[in-house]
């Protein structure tokens, strides 16, 4: 019987250990997607303790608690403390199989050394040493991250922000001498959800005047929120940016004439709620503009697709989104991918695109779609990403590579992100790269692949860093 | 080489077999959740034949038949008898792979001492030795059940249905001294698909009827059915049931005022054909009705999606319903099941529910969308349902547990149920624990949980029988 | 560690190297369905080099290299020749997984004895060998086939092709003495797609002005359509046909009255662009006459769905179809599959079927479809086809296996075809069959089938060839 999460971890055999040893557990780490706070990084803040640390804005955690009988009093009802982490040491036994199980058990070695299994039983102990170690030094949010040798951190942005955290933070790298040198870089991502977001119009329009006011510009036109956009995504490539983000249900596919978008627009701003097609045809007008940009200034465009979000209405109505009540929606509409992609390739102005799907089912759709846009200028142009929220398990992660392995070319495959709000959410990575190396591996051990360690070693540095580098192109990487 | 269905059977290593062997093989029964006739439990009927216990009513098996070019005059053409069972015994070799060929096995170790493959060759012994064990003593319907130590079982029941199978037995049973307390307790399930059933209206009128009549009422608006469910509800709450449950295609989310729901209940009433939204509408009403009656009384309401049914009219005509031509149906909606959730919670009146789904490719919308509805009232409150009918398999069953575990709490699964027409079905319990034990094991033995044998143990012994014990509430487990 | 491609390929135990080895190697292969050009089997046609071979066509590889970013200059701006052979070597290491990458060493061994992995160091060397072979003698179109035991190949092909090739082969094999009767036979497959084209009339009535000419009628009405395609099925079955083939997107299932069918031909045959259900009544029309046809010739039809096409148009308008721009479509509905096979099965002229989607997610409902309409006078009447197109790789394989066994009778298969277009491509069978003998053997090294090797042994020849044999009754099987 092998050890919980001993050194060999997801490596059932000598070839896969081989090739995690000595190709990905040394490559550093380059975060191209993820939702921790700039502010944080920047100030370099610490935790009050390992339930805030853990159970603070942790919403799959949250999740789990509910579904073990945890009041919601013990979960949300209060900043969280002892309480909350005994609810949570208590409901980690149970959840054998989940990939919080593994998680929480590998941020316990990998950040406190901690070997030992969390239950109501040993929790008094593992809050003291958590404490303990987090009230020490190199605990701060960026200490850990240079811990983990991350290299670059992409956070996820309005195009109306200021990104203020971002430029003093890259001054004060700038400025910090030999020591700041080991500090990640931290670029923005240009999300503009809220610039899509016509289903309600007042409070579109109300972000329409932050987004002008951020460009220093009145929109009152399609083609002034354009210009905004536009000048907002100038704006964040001074400061690193090179990926743009999005969170589509479906393909956005309504192509129209450019009068008819603009008169959806028109209709918008004077407040008039859109027919489903007339916001389909703003919407879709407005992310091919975004494409446009991605394309131009080099760029990668992230499509998340297939999340419903908010869906127990009582429980949005006291804690608002992002607090544990989203799902799997249904599979999107293969056709409506292909329409939106060969708009953009159609005026060779398709970017980089990088395709996320909830529902793991379209992972045969996605890689399939995006194989007829691959156009032979950029390696892996267009990439299936990786198992993504409640995808991130080991099963749905060797699911993805064996999707893009059947489907695709593993070898140019930019890798593993965390999407995450935690700063303690690092050891993901090596979670993925274990179970890369472990997959690998077994195709070796079984003759299914050349036994050449240093060719597939190349291939699993790859996955693990250089692909990553080379293709977001991204400043410190 | 392991022997064919031998001790170690789908216990691929040391942990699995003494997780099995320690935790899950001596535990009890609560099959939540079946199709076996009242009558026959409570008058502890006997089978005449091998050929009528087996092929007199399965459907499945009849499927298997008639894939192997066995005429249908030898199938259903005329009571099941010794050509019926030696035509099963030429198809059962080509089934490897099929459930039906381990169930078929299985049953004949478990019921009659049988190690033999079932074949053309070995038919005549097996024939003869299964029907000498079915006329000896303890083989009636009643003695079945107990030798696999079911302590509840569920049956599937019309809300119309007098119960009176029921009554008897529940009467028999307590004035049966010491013998009769080792009698499984016997509950009926409400299942009221009948009074929803408004698109033969007719049909549905004359239905109405025979319900109105069961509740003592005369049914001629909206309110008046529902008055006439509740007070059935009421009735089997005094025999034992705790669960109700319901077939649907797609969730039911046609949320309209209650003017068009009466208006619905008023047109069908009369004898017309309604518009499919008015027809929705309708259901969504009544199914929302019988949610807060299962939220009141504490019960648990199970839905069905996905499956399509007598999809062969020329068969339909000929032999009716439940002879083997329903299929798996398409995916469900992700957001339809959504918002039927989210009204009963909007009003805390969400019951406990076992979601189910015939097309597997639903198991993490399932998953995910019942992770927004746990309260943290009732620990495991949304259950995902084991793998139903054409799931119910080793790779389907590993599919379910995968999919819980990945996305929910396994250590608060509710685990197996028969789902079952056939007294033979039992050994299904089995099966599916060691598919529970060899995954587990697996996992224990590749470091993916931690070795504490007692720890997961109990959760095997949970999963096996104290969840449902604890969480239906059902009299006598 | 295994060797790469070695003897137990794909065998991973001693019970599948002996299934395989005994009972499967030996077998000889019906590829019932294939798209090689006649004309090349009936010349005997020779390859220029290795890049013609494997180059020259197959956009299967075309895909793959523009996924690593080869220009389109090196892949079809030219004949295919040494530059594009060095594009190709210098991507295979990257499409570790891909089936692709087995295929490619396969064939360099199976054809060309050569066990080195392809790469750009081992390229020139590989260059000059193969092509030293191909130069060979034996290295013709129809010498490739006979080397690998084919016995019949059946082709793809318009009911108004002439069948020259098919018509002079079959005269020169039965004039060629000893030597020609190793040679295989070669069928036609009748695939009328451009008869049910109706979304362009011009280009359709132009069609039907060639399918007349072919039949030796005028066609204007939809009546002498069905004529046209009937004397065509009819000439088509002299010529060996056994079989038709139809791509479809969705199932067809507008069931309309045969008035509304006409008058949707007659508004298409003026030229007249028909409404999406007009077009479906005509379609569905059209493919119930050739089921009709099928059935009363003792024909198989294959129905082949989700496949979605051309979704580059700026590569449609430069390269024209089958160029690598296809992809995986959505989810087939369920109750439109049983709503037309109904059609047929309920006057008594469903024919034999082989149901193939391209979303693989559909196998359980085209399994459990095609289990209400088997009618138990043909054994395994309808089929599961083998994983088709982008699911032909070992997981998509036994996917496959596993969907069919688990809801069908895997003893019944048909078993594997090539689909493709290259005369290299025969080893994909003994892929096939290691796949089978590899899930096979690991059940019985399980204690999951009995350890019954001829039982099982008989099996696997059965799906291995003597299934298609009896199933298909082509001439020469």
């Amino acid at each position: 019987m092998k050890d919980f999460i001993g050194e060999d971890f997801l490596l059932p055999n000598e070839a896969a250990i081989r090739l995690f040893e000595d190709y990905a557990r040394a490559a550093p780490i380059i975060d191209y997607h993820c939702h921790l706070p700039p502010a944080d990084i920047a100030a370099n803040s610490r935790f009050a303790s390992i339930a805030q640390a853990w159970l603070g804005g942790d919403h799959y955690k949250w999740r789990a608690m509910r579904a073990n009988g945890v009041p919601e009093a013990d979960i949300t009802g209060h900043p969280a403390d002892r309480r909350t982490f005994d609810a949570w040491a208590r409901t980690v036994p149970l959840l054998v199989g989940n990939p919080l199980h593994h998680w929480t058990h590998l941020e316990l070695r990998r950040y406190f050394g901690i070997a030992e299994a969390l239950s109501e039983r040993t929790a008094p102990a593992i809050w003291e040493a958590c404490n303990a170690r987090i009230a020490g030094p190199d605990f701060g949010a960026r200490d850990l991250l240079a811990r983990m040798k991350v290299k670059v951190v992409c956070t996820t942005d309005d195009p109306a922000d200021s990104l203020e955290h971002h430029a003093s933070y890259a001054a004060a790298r700038l400025a910090g001498g030999e020591a700041a040198a080991a500090w990640p870089v931290m670029a923005p991502t240009y999300r503009p959800d809220k610039a899509l977001a016509v289903e309600d119009p007042l409070a579109w329009k109300a972000y329409l005047g932050k987004l002008g006011q951020a460009a220093g510009l009145e929109i009152r036109t399609y083609a002034g929120l354009v210009a905004a956009l536009e000048k907002r995504h100038a704006f964040f490539h001074t400061l690193g940016a090179r990926l743009s983000d999005h969170a589509l249900v479906q393909p956005l596919a309504s192509l129209v004439p450019e009068a008819q978008v603009q008169a959806a627009f028109d209709k918008a701003f004077r407040g008039e709620a859109l027919a489903a097609d007339e916001a389909a045809a703003l919407k879709t007008g407005l992310l091919l503009e975004v494409g446009r940009m991605d394309a131009r200034r080099g760029w990668t465009m992230q499509l998340h697709f297939a999340a419903i979000r908010n869906l127990n209405s009582r429980m949005f109505a006291k804690l608002g989104p992002d607090t544990g009540y989203d799902a799997v929606g249904d599979s999107i509409s293969a056709r409506g991918l292909a329409v939106f992609l060969d708009a953009l390739e159609a005026e060779s102005l398709l970017p980089k695109t990088v395709l996320y799907s909830l529902n793991a089912h379209d992972y045969e759709v996605l890689a399939s779609v995006m194989g007829c846009f691959q156009d032979g200028q950029v390696a892996g142009k267009l990439q299936l990403g990786s198992a993504w929220w409640f995808n991130d398990h080991i099963d749905g992660m060797e699911l993805q590579l064996k999707a893009l392995a059947n489907l695709g070319l593993l070898g140019r495959f930019v890798g593993m992100l965390t999407d995450s709000r935690s700063f303690l959410s690092f050891p993901r990575h090596e979670y993925f790269r274990r179970i890369l190396c472990g997959l690998l591996g077994t195709w070796m051990e079984e003759g299914r692949v050349p036994p050449d360690f240093e060719e597939l070693g190349t291939l699993v540095r790859a996955i693990s860093y250089d692909n990553a580098k080379g293709y977001f192109g991204l400043p410190g990487a």
